[in-house]
């Protein structure tokens, strides 16, 4: 079920390559990916784990409300991450020249998908 | 020199509330704010480093390319941050409800001129 809304958000995507649903623990739930060169996903989905999980204990520390969203633009990728709840986020991986405003937008749309798919 | 640039930033933008340069050792260089109720900058400056020390450290092992731009969304605010060089970064703090788009725009656009007073 989340492999699905995971596709929809992948493939509705311009420029997007793969999707996760992950704990904060680095570990996914579940991911859609196309194939792409140069790139080890499965490590990409750990170690944003690892990144988001400082921006959460940085947005509770300041205290200037719940994390929403964290983007990423490295020369050759753009990573979109979305919180869906205390123990679980989503993340989309788009290449660097791929519609980040749209990427958000489906991002945004589909979280309460998954947030109901993970009740 | 650096202050004039920061606050051509924040004044520029619309919704913005304070820029800083700072370094991934979480001293900031200089920096600009507005008065703002119910946040304290200095915290959120020292802090962001923390988590872009993370980023930084991830797109190294990920080999994604050279970080350029991370944004962090809260129910309150949007931090956009921007690496400069290996050593210093630039971070733009807005409103939630501030301009995105512009913010990103200035904060590309006025790099150059940080990285040129760096050097």
């Amino acid at each position: 079920m989340f492999r699905n809304i995971l596709q929809d958000i992948v493939e509705q995507s311009e420029g997007g390559i793969s999707a996760a649903l992950m704990g904060y623990d680095g570990i996914a739930v579940d991911q859609y990916e196309k194939p792409c060169e140069g790139i080890d996903l499965q490590l990409v989905v750990v170690e944003y784990a690892n990144v988001l999980k400082e921006v959460k204990k940085t947005v509770e520390i300041l205290e200037t409300g719940e994390m929403e969203e964290v983007a990423i633009r490295t020369e050759r990728f753009t990573v979109l991450i979305r919180a869906l709840n205390d123990d679980y986020f989503v993340t989309l991986t788009l290449l660097r020249d791929g519609n980040f405003g749209k990427a958000r937008y489906l991002l945004a749309k589909e979280s309460s998908r998954l947030r109901e798919a993970l009740a």
